[in-house]
């Protein structure tokens, strides 16, 4: 590391640079290109899907998609009203073209333009971060960087989800798989007036999945999730939040007529969806992506209006790979967050 | 035959006896219970679903769910707007119960306590047959018996299913399969303003399938579907009409983003959905069920109004086995109807 | 009152006999006649809308249409899911006909063929009224009559017209009128995750308002309801809870763009209503009826559920002209429910 | 008009300099600025809005927001699948700016900080005129530059509030108005499958409005429209192009329950919505704006589609005071076209 350079001149950056490996490495400082803006980063979550970075084949690379920074730097022709100093997130969803058919429809979120965060370009496991301006988030005053960051995928994917669902109060919505999306899900859906049932493997999260907001927490271990909510006159909505597509297609069975199975996760094997009970019942098998911009601002009001936050365990950057591990091995109480020190 | 009773003491029917065999039988002149209607029947579609019943499990039975008649007779507690001389149709779903859950909540086709007409009761593979008032649908005058039949099953599961399937004025709808319900599929699509491509097997059909008003025909022996409905920009709807859960599944990747595919056919294979498309595209499988009386009504209306017509073979109640095994081969041009003369 | 009936010969009613004017009388028990159910009242809320019949032109008539009771009698040809003792309620709607065009499009509440309970039948002020047993509501357990009454007719009034709003969790939404309908609304609003604005006559009431739910309460006796809600972006809902047409029509430039004007509540005046606001920000206005016994029962469901209960004073029926005149006042907080004592 | 110019160095304009008057100027050719294109303008159609410029306040103004021409020079920072020759358009909403709250929604048409075309900036009344690149809208190949005009304002205006109407096929569609908006709309509705009624006054169009599409024309000055469409069961939406706010509120009674009065143009005077029907029968007034670019292209490929085409009146540039007076006075059959020679 040269010893010459200010503080500002480089960062450092948790990078996979084999299958399974992150690696703590120092680099230049980047200069935002026209429309983008360069992040000092503060908090950046880890989602599931950074597997598809640590584990994948493009070296090297820096995961992460729920990044909380502060604009450093403003690219040319970057809108006016983001200023440096502001403190913004990015998500999953790199910033959309603004021209395509998709952006031209409104529907941002399916630009075909757009990077992918952590995977087509580098990002949030690094004290730095480059991002384009039209996938910037503004974050309200009243959450903590920590906080805010999973709220970013973990947060809109459910969120939004559970909005474009059709389930209305007093429906009755189910939640496959209480992790780092399960948890913020339960309670999005609580405070939204939905019936809640908590599906998950486990005894031991039982009490705190109902503090979180769920009124029935079913132990797969324990009781058969179908014949629980078959009892209960079947759900409006399960959404499933795993990527075990064969446990997620089973619950099909569970959904009330005109019910909705919400897919929100990508597993690689597919759902087997049986004809019967979709076309007698009229069900449904809907997949939603996480959401633009503007709707991560709405689910981040939301979750201040309604006091939904994440429950957080943090590392510093360089543990990345200790909390990516936690992360894997199911042992997150529920997401594992990491922070940035100053560079040095 | 007796020959002492008169032509209104019996009726002939074509019932199942044992796997595959239909045999022509003359039975006692029911009398309809409370809330029932007898119907002399003039004419019967033939229906790919038949086959659950002809190829099934439970015999006697008498098959057929595409049925056109007059009102004989009138049970106690019918209300009064159904007379006797009326002419009605009854569907697939054989009368909902005004009581349960799904019918308090107004989606009669999903009542619990309906029976499957022609499956768990006789259907109109008959000269009479017996009908609960709540599934009668009324005829217009404009309609022939012959033309209204097919529309009580294949007319209004085609027709309802587009109604129901957000597509809008202009977009791009793909009906999978060109028979029974396939070629009334592609006349609503058309009539609807939606751009309309039919996807079937075989030069033959191309010709006439663009006289019912697809605009573009995709034979699929010599042309991939995928890539044709790609190229033009991905479909908003492809509805299915086959049973081959497959080659359905297997159009999920030529839908546009936020397409649906629509599901109106039951096969016995489960549909295979990779998560991919589904989440980063947000599409979605859909199933529908044919509807209600009144939706078959309003079926019927936009038949007349928009003068779509099925194109029908029709054969005498005497030939069903005939009329079935045509429809089976898929020689059928494009349904079959068998229709029925005086009881003698 | 003759002394050689039993108590179950006769019951005691509070009718309208003069414009104004409210008498106890003496009846004889009735019978429920086909398709009806005799109830014993226990609680009757008092709705503005019985205005309609105290002050009225059709005399003799009993008031009342939130009306909580158990089944005394069944008539013939009534649903076996309705039994003798079992506590059921009844709304606005006394009851679809299951025939209309409407019945069957599965739109009970906009039936042509049904009576409006407490106008154009005997309602509620009474120990026993007649009503159809298709305008049935069943009562659940976690509720005690007094507060079932209410809901009936303001609580599926305000909560199903939220549910048809459109409005989506964390959007904005105001009620006007903070009485027998909007403390529900409020209340309701908060459950399903709005951000909830009351607007109200006078400082009084203020603290009870937020205590019910609402973010923030403004007085329009200090305050421009217009001013706040555009300064807070706008509302995509506001719920008009009352008669004042002027009032309520003023509101539609506090609309968001998209926004809804939701109207359940029919004063005399028209609403008046400038094309461009409606045509520039695509806002709408937007009627609803309070709903069907299936939602009347979802909104009982939620309102346990969300343990969203009426503020309710209580009088004995035969205070009802005392009860009623409190209502029409304003003083009430918030709705006055008559009670009955057996008949003696 | 100096002689040293070329024919691109100047233009010539029909601006509005004062109330009432056009006047044809010539002007130098403007340049493009940032993410804007200049346009060689070939057709412009007249709308009725046009008055709000020429007997306006701000003046001088060209009118003009239908406009057709082909991009003569492309300013700076505009995307490049906009080119130099191609053919475009502009219709009445100027282009939007991609960083506002509506436009970060995907709500372009609601984008507070565009130009009216015509009104806030120059329009289509020239040879030439400056657009914002948001604001372009691909011609297609199958539309000649006068056909094509008038979509870009009527015919995207009617198209886009059926579309948004909740109307479905068979459903009765009144147009109310059959001028430059009312002869699309009747059009449209018919190849979108509504059975359409088109409310008209005088008897000499009958003919031409049934050879439009409409099954049934209603002469108002002969028959009552509200009696008519109740007739017929009442119309599910009611389309007003009129500014006659009292003749368009007067229609509500002639909707169906849960109908629809559908503004789209913009009178003076507020309507007069009496709560009753619009509570008891559960309907609505919405207010719709013409569209986004996107939806512009969708109303002309569906014109092509459908062979939806506006039956027009072209006159040159020159002569737009003629042409107006003629839209005005209701003579026009049924749009006023303006066709620019090249200048000189």
């Amino acid at each position: 590391m040269p010893q010459h350079r200010s503080k500002d001149e480089t960062y450092r950056a948790m990078q996979a640079t084999r299958p399974g490996v992150l690696e703590l490495v120092e680099r230049p400082r980047p200069e935002p290109g026209t429309g983008e803006v360069l992040l000092r980063v503060e908090a950046c979550g880890i989602c599931g899907a950074d597997a598809g970075t640590i584990d994948g084949q493009q070296f090297p690379r820096v995961p992460g998609h729920e990044v909380v920074g502060r604009i450093a730097a403003v690219g040319a022709g970057t809108p006016s009203h983001w200023r440096v100093g502001q403190r913004v997130g990015v998500g999953r969803l790199g910033g959309h073209c603004n021209a395509c058919e998709q952006c031209r429809r409104g529907q941002f979120q399916l630009c075909g333009n757009q990077p992918f965060v952590g995977t087509s370009q580098d990002g949030g496991y690094a004290e730095m971060m480059v991002a384009r301006s039209t996938g910037l988030v503004a974050i309200p005053d009243a959450l903590g960087s920590e906080e805010a960051a999973p709220l970013l995928c973990a947060g809109i994917a459910t969120f939004n989800a559970l909005k474009k669902s059709g389930a209305q109060a007093g429906d009755l919505v189910a939640i496959q798989g209480i992790g780092g999306l399960g948890h913020l899900a339960v309670q999005y859906a609580r405070k939204m007036g939905f019936k809640v049932v908590a599906i998950g493997r486990g005894e031991d999260i039982a009490k705190e999945v109902l503090s979180l907001g769920a009124h029935v927490y079913v132990d797969t271990r324990k009781e058969d999730a179908i014949a629980r909510l078959q009892e209960m006159g079947g759900a409006q909505v399960v959404m499933t939040t795993i990527t075990d597509s064969s446990a997620a297609s089973a619950l099909i069975p569970a959904l009330a007529p005109q019910g909705t199975l919400l897919v929100v996760g990508v597993g690689k094997a597919p759902l087997t969806v049986s004809p019967g009970p979709l076309v007698v019942g009229e069900r449904r098998v809907q997949g939603t992506i996480t959401g633009t911009p503007f709707e991560a601002e709405k689910t981040l009001d939301f979750s201040v209006l309604a006091n939904v936050l994440p429950r957080i365990e943090t590392l510093p950057l360089e543990r990345a790979g200790e909390a990516y591990a936690r992360m894997k091995s199911g042992e997150a109480r529920f997401r594992m967050v990491l922070t940035m020190r100053e560079a040095s």
